[in-house]
């Protein structure tokens, strides 16, 4: 069922699924009927029934969803069913912040390497895994493969690293640098663009409602 | 031309031209024809041609557009075209990192006042803010107002704090925690899950086409 072709829609939309069962179970609910998730995450019952279907087989009349179960296929559609190494380009403040955090931990995200360029932060600790240059990155990502590199380094160094994690085997690239990366067909990307957003907020900001 | 109703799924996309149009003028490029953005945004001509008619009048036939006057009228309408003040709350290492970040400052987003509640930290300055406690909270922001709160705490403290922020004035929020704020209807918010972003990478890591 979980390998059924699913719009990039749905997808989008699963992380908030997976997140709100989470808080379910946090709550020791057991199960929950699509009237009562869409009254909780304010999307139309027919829409999470459709999103939930593609699932299959769990959503029974009736009964409605058994939540361990389905955050468990919900889980595995994302690839989170298990662990990820990650190699985190660039440790200012907020690759420190990503390496620090523990959210990422437990979804099952470890980073195992660290790089940087510059000389005042190589060599240094960072939650067991020390910064090491950026020249190494291709020799040493060879010989000890990543799952994920994550480029948080400015703009104008980010398309020559993502390059490198290419050229060292890695083919899942997490972006926070403010670009857009020309890489590969069969290297995925997801981006994230923090002024983006800030700037989405400020749109919202000046043409409230009310 | 600003003033009229524009679709989300527009406003989505315009921090993108926004971003693009400033590549091109560091560039040295003063006008391109939507044929030509077409192929460096890999997003169809015509659907360029529709965004940007909302904003009318500046892309001309035979001439393109003037690079600098759409960046400047797509600016307004995002709201970046004056000066925003923050208030971040919770200085742990995402929060100092945003507080860091040049990037915000750049487009005219400043941190005015820094909120945590741990004594460690509490007295502490990060470029020129004083950490205060977040006990503080509402009563400072009253006396000193901020346009956007900045949420960068635990998820379990979230709930509670954009309360405080909303007590204090703040109708603006940009929110990190992992989880949804139950908000007054003219509150505005626009939510980072760093979280969902690594789920939606990982799903296309293990779904990739080749």
């Amino acid at each position: 069922m979980a390998n059924q072709k699913i719009s990039t829609a749905v997808i989008r939309r699963l992380p908030r699924y997976y997140r709100y069962l989470h808080t379910l179970i946090d709550e020791g609910v057991e199960r929950i009927s699509s009237a009562e998730l869409s009254r909780r995450m304010h999307v139309t019952a027919s829409q999470i029934r459709q999103d939930l279907n593609h699932f299959g087989g769990f959503g029974q009349q009736g009964y409605g969803y058994n939540v361990r179960y389905l955050r468990q296929e919900i889980g595995k559609v994302l690839g989170v069913d298990h662990e990820h190494s990650m190699a985190v380009i660039g440790v200012g403040n907020l690759g420190k912040a990503l390496v620090r955090s523990q959210d990422f931990r437990k979804k099952g995200f470890f980073v195992t390497a660290l790089f940087d360029s510059d000389p005042a932060v190589i060599g240094r600790k960072f939650c067991g895994c020390t910064v090491q240059d950026t020249s190494n990155l291709i020799n040493y990502l060879k010989e000890y493969p990543v799952d994920i590199g994550v480029l948080t380094v400015p703009r104008k160094n980010a398309e020559k690293l993502a390059a490198q994690l290419v050229e060292a085997g890695v083919k899942t690239i997490w972006n926070f640098a403010h670009c857009e990366l020309e890489l590969p067909a069969d290297v995925v990307v997801e981006n994230v663009y923090l002024v983006d957003s800030l700037m989405r907020l400020s749109y919202k900001d000046s043409h409230r409602t009310k």
